[in-house]
């Protein structure tokens, strides 16, 4: 090839050496410039085309370091044979639409998952945040896969104190969130089955399906998961909520929780996972201790999360393994880094050790029964006493209410929505034998919502229910 | 039952009410109250044990949440029935041990994957940590769960423009990393085989496999993954490094990238993952444009992470899934969450959105030339232009140097470590036929060392070499 004539935008175009490598790149693509042809000399090109000798020079370079020429010794560069890529037989389809942000579409919503960020810690928060990044620059760089050790000695301690579980801060591991944690136990129990209580949490079901185990749907009754079923369902680990159940509310007692450890100890292999949900906001007695610290024979997980007691969006979850699991746990895992970013992993830690948890878990559950009085007063109000069956609502963010004046779950969701208000019906955490689901019943979460919201929100139920 | 009697301590003990509910605990559980006795009237109990009313009505009220007792009507507190759990049968074994921390083992490490913490934005970060906290408290929510969408935007249009990558902000999915990620696509092929290069990056290889999915090595040469291997591995989908191969630097040619290509589009269900490993940081070119720019028909999978542009322990990496899969994504993970913190997310929006990313990416790329640089010169003035062959320096925070003095990679790798000197040998990258490595080959990580650092790290080298 003697030389080349493209057409070259001189001013306001790309760069010049990008307009030249653009053009041979088409020329070779497109089969004008063939597998073994030589390029012209840089000076040649440079004369002919009048731009400088460095502008070709970059555009071969770019060329070469892309693999679509060549330098040779003394004989400048040719051309490498490249095959050619014939259009794609089916067109890319379109892309498909993503699903609507659920925020704003309804008055009020009785949904369970949220807070109410008007209670976030900001100035606290925002000063331990600044000095973090300032005075910390290690952390910058990967820290350890479990989790830094300082954090993981606070909530071993903060776990103790509050929740009466018994654990070294080893034995802690923190990732982005329970999802991603219940992830990880799948693989390390990935020939077993696992039994998740129905009605239930669906993510957690589905997590353990994704992740490759099979799962068991066991029945729960007012007190949790029904041991005898447990034990006819043939799993080997039995995922439960034991301090409010979800959905149903349901705090397991301790003959329960005691029937449960026994079902473990009765083979080997066999666990409990405590989903320690919603433990922190206990209203009317103290809070019950955990399923773990009753335990003593290294049977139970306890998993549990700050996305109610911080903030949903913090994605830092955690969760305790018991010892004869740690060695198994860290062969697995060996090479994974943690998911969680280091700052605010170290914001979290302070947060914790400075006693601001203590403080802030105190406040919110003082601003959580005051919703849950308003909520249970308003409703017993708009009803009556023999109008609204009240369950759950000893703890947590969220109660259920029976309304046995007629109405079907579906005709009390589809009235409530008319009037902007959202319910969830209890049916739909029914991931098997809905039938047996008590009739009418609604999902009231009021973690979102104030007061005067729920008072405006139960008149429209009221209306809306006559 | 009459009456209890507690040793209760009056000073410095814990509260009243706990140190009854502890007393009545244990002599349930060791059976002395059996199910079915009657707790003593709350008025008789205090006036025996001269302590308040209420404070023996906590302790009733924690032990009938608990479950210990019920409360019947008009007959006050009976004991339920608790099934006694023996001691364990087998003592828990000891606690395993933690891997202590690599860091500062070394006098110099030549280590990959670190970064230096003093090339970090500290007062652009600070800043834009700080205003975003304080003016969208509702990042404390959930968001959506590929990555809020502004984010999902900045990094489509910084892919656009410095990668060539051509997709929509839907098409984004941010998560905790490329681990993360990588697991998440190990679910949407869990019936495929997965092709990982050797030598390659074995955590990659181990997330695969921790995921259920079967692995198959193919052999890389200088070009980078063998298409004619993969071909015949059986694999569907091509986990490949093609900016710069890790560890051995190849730079994929565009030969060999249409090849990998054309092998993609000749069946159904065929992918390639391009990890875009250390594609910031091109020293002596323009950076290689990305194969997903090339493809056209859908059917390469972006990777890439933040890690190394901005900090490792920040945990943000993102994938790029084709139009077809995106569907399929979505139906399969409807449920999840994200992994990332909201409130990251949106620093990392604004840093890129705001023209920061780009400035602080042309200063590392900068620093991190200097340093190169610093290290190929000190290399052959310490062992002269013939006594070090230098591969990958072009792209990247890693070299492979091998030195044909006669010693082997075990040899120089423990010389080196006896002059506080930690170099990675070539062969530990090789899943499978490491009798393929060449010899007397060390992989140099310089993003951890300053440029003094690693002149005075090969002085040491050339006198533990020698």
């Amino acid at each position: 090839m003697e030389s080349f004539t493209p057409r070259l935008v001189r001013t306001g175009g790309a760069p010049l050496y990008r307009q030249l490598y653009a053009y041979i790149v088409r020329e070779i693509t497109a089969g004008t410039l063939a597998a073994g042809e030589r390029l012209p000399s840089k000076r040649r090109l440079a004369a002919d085309l009048q731009v400088s000798v460095s502008t070709v020079e970059t555009a071969y370079q770019m060329l070469a370091a892309e693999g679509y020429v060549q330098a040779r010794a003394r004989s400048g560069f040719t051309v490498c044979r490249i095959e050619r890529l014939a259009a794609p037989e089916r067109p890319v389809p379109a892309l498909p639409a993503e699903a609507p942000d659920p925020h704003g579409r309804w008055r009020y919503d009785f949904a369970t998952g949220s807070v109410d960020t008007a209670l976030f810690p900001f100035k606290t928060w925002a000063r331990l945040q600044r000095e973090t990044l300032t005075a910390h620059p290690e952390l910058l760089n990967h820290g350890p896969r479990q989790g830094d050790m300082a954090l993981r000695a606070a909530i071993a301690k903060h776990l103790h104190a509050y929740r009466g579980v018994v654990c070294a801060p080893e034995q802690v591991v923190v990732g982005a969130g329970i999802e991603y944690l219940v992830g990880l136990l799948a693989r390390l129990f990935s020939e077993s089955m696992f039994a998740v209580e129905n009605p239930g949490y669906a993510r957690t079901a589905r997590v353990l399906q994704n992740n490759g185990v099979r799962t068991v749907f066991v029945p729960v009754d007012e007190h949790g998961m029904q041991v005898d079923a447990l034990a006819q369902s043939g799993a080997q680990l039995a995922y439960v909520t034991p301090s409010h159940q979800f959905p149903t509310g349901a705090t397991m007692p301790v003959a329960r929780r005691t029937a449960l450890l026994r079902w473990a100890r009765e083979a080997p292999e066999r666990y409990v996972i405590e989903d320690d949900y919603d433990s922190e906001f206990r209203y009317d007695t103290r809070p019950i201790p955990s399923l773990q610290g009753l335990d003593g024979a290294g049977r139970v997980i306890y998993v549990s999360t700050f996305s109610k007691s911080v903030a949903p969006s913090m994605r830092i979850g955690y969760m305790v393994l018991p010892v004869p699991l740690l060695q198994r746990y860290r062969e697995e895992y060996s090479l994974y880094s943690s998911t969680v970013s280091r700052f605010e992993q170290q914001i979290l830690c302070r947060f914790l050790e400075e006693g601001h948890f203590a403080r802030h878990l105190n406040r919110l559950r003082g601003a959580y029964r005051a919703r849950r009085d308003a909520l249970l007063e308003a409703l017993y109000e708009a009803f009556g006493r023999n109008g609204v069956t009240v369950r759950g609502s000893h703890t947590g963010l969220h109660l259920l209410a029976t309304l046995p004046g007629g109405k079907t779950e579906a005709q009390l969701m589809q009235a409530a929505a008319e009037c902007g208000v959202h319910v969830n019906g209890l049916s739909s955490y029914y991931m098997e034998h809905p039938e047996t689901c008590p009739p009418a019943t609604v999902v009231l979460g009021f973690s979102e919502l104030d007061e005067a919201d729920l008072r405006a929100a139960v008149a429209l139920l009221k209306t809306a229910w006559r």
